[in-house]
């Protein structure tokens, strides 16, 4: 059982590639069609009507070219549609946010988790209740940070400029620093959050910014590595996965040892669609990931039926 | 889309009832049907041969039972055999491994794990792997523990003979105690781990002495919750959940929201069964985990071919 067909990979814009340079990294012989809705982009700020038909017609989209499967590497298209494009589509749908919330309820030790996400993610409660689902008795603070996805989508991600703006967002949740640079805590004890749930792909970008900004003593949990490891498992439990893949644990007679080792296997192909412009996207994408993304083409949509 | 059939939960004796346990609480409408082979427990043992001869008997069992999904509720079964048995059956089936293994990798602060479990789990470095495929910075330092299972089968959970086995057991992992009962540590320092992973589901039964044994800076993860959480997952995204499960997040108008309050929902149904004793099984599931299981019913296996 194994299927050569592209991992679909949806995201508002470039902040998914962060969750796909992890499936990449986990599934090196998976082919990938990223698409991200640039020209929309970013969907935090809009309503939930808006990124329910947006996200069904980039959906729409990837399964027009026979994907296998669809990971949904946008927090706030899963916070407002996984749901419902579940339903719409005969395939395993992965969203961002159950896998997310699972890492950072793992990772907490005070059991005291803040949640940074854009408004429209924030607004949803999708993060509070996942976590409280994976465990009642962690305190979960959220706080939405629309000032950050605009740096990123401009590929802003350093500098004296760009810290005070990620200071400043993460201010009400973290509490002031003093003179030395200390955290003076104007909140309320319990509120010494340990872990901090980077709740928008986009995020991971900044991740040494805001490492910084929230000091050491506060662990960064990103949904992507937690994501990809459950896109591992979908694809493993239901015999999708691309021709090549080592599969199977121990001694198991079926799988990987018995794989005639001159097996040929179709190399992984890796498209990127973008709804914006490409050379933009390509540049963006480039300087962000410090990677070459020779492949990317425009995808016109139709503006949705309201 | 929704499906009553229950969910069968397969463990080598008593030890998957913890995974069980956590199943209920996720998801409270789902009906069980949980399998314990305690004729032949434990599995960790046996030869691997032997682990996927019983397993596959005994998901066969459970297959014929009509259940819409399987947890390898058993580490030796999932490191042995659940490659194979994913190809058998056309079912999602969800092992402890991967999902304790992610735990892991996101519980540890400094990288250096710990993984305790059966000689036939540890023999397979199932979780070695598994946590490499996470984050292959992380140093894994793997112990067999045998003691352990009897004494969970034996009902032994508490009491000075129980803490000296789990301390002998733990030792070579975690270094000696001095006169104060701190660590010292004849380990390299880089030894030194801040997350033990119990790699079999019978151990979280003894988490309250693992955890005075190893001291408050290691952190206890168990594939339990993880494994619970991945099963909410499949569930969810192969149209599997129980009638009356609230699903989908935010203002999603075709979930929960649209659900007609007075929805009737047949309630949900669990029952046991054990290749060994019903009584034995009844008496030591209700003392290890302080419920009533009313409904145990014995099967026979025959003895598979060799």
């Amino acid at each position: 059982m194994s299927d050569p067909r592209p991992i679909g990979v949806f995201d508002s814009g470039v902040g998914g590639l962060t969750v796909l340079s992890e499936i990449l990294r986990r599934l090196p012989h998976e082919s990938t069609i990223y698409f991200g809705d640039n020209a929309r982009a970013p969907y935090g700020t809009r309503s939930d009507e808006e990124v329910l038909a947006f996200s069904r017609q980039c959906l729409d989209e990837l399964a027009g070219r026979d994907v296998k499967a669809i990971v949904v590497a946008c927090n706030t298209s899963t916070a407002v549609a996984l749901a419902h494009l579940r339903r719409r589509y005969d395939l395993p749908i992965l969203g961002v946010i159950r896998p997310g919330a699972s890492a950072a309820a793992l990772a907490t030790r005070n059991r005291r988790v803040g949640v940074i996400g854009t408004p429209a993610t924030i607004r949803s409660h999708a993060y509070f209740l996942a976590i409280k689902d994976e465990n009642p008795a962690i305190e979960v603070y959220e706080h939405a940070t629309p000032s950050l996805v605009p740096l990123v989508e401009a590929g802003r991600l350093a500098g004296s400029q760009v810290e005070r703006v990620v200071r400043d967002a993460l201010g009400p949740l973290l509490g002031e620093r003093d003179g030395n640079g200390e955290f003076v805590f104007p909140l309320p004890a319990s509120a010494r959050i340990d872990t901090l749930l980077l709740g928008c792909t986009h995020y991971p970008l900044l991740r040494p910014v805001i490492q910084a900004v929230a000091g050491e003593r506060v662990a960064i949990v990103d949904s992507a590595t937690a994501t990809a490891s459950a896109l591992v498992e979908v694809l493993a439990m239901n015999g999708l996965e691309a021709p090549g893949t080592t599969r199977g644990t121990a001694a198991d007679p079926g799988t990987a040892g018995h794989r005639a080792p001159e097996e040929r296997v179709a190399p992984a192909t890796h498209i990127q669609l973008t709804t914006g412009d490409r050379a933009t996207f390509r540049d963006l994408a480039g300087r962000l990931f410090g990677a070459a993304f020779p492949d990317v083409s425009q995808v016109r949509l139709e503006v949705p039926a309201r």
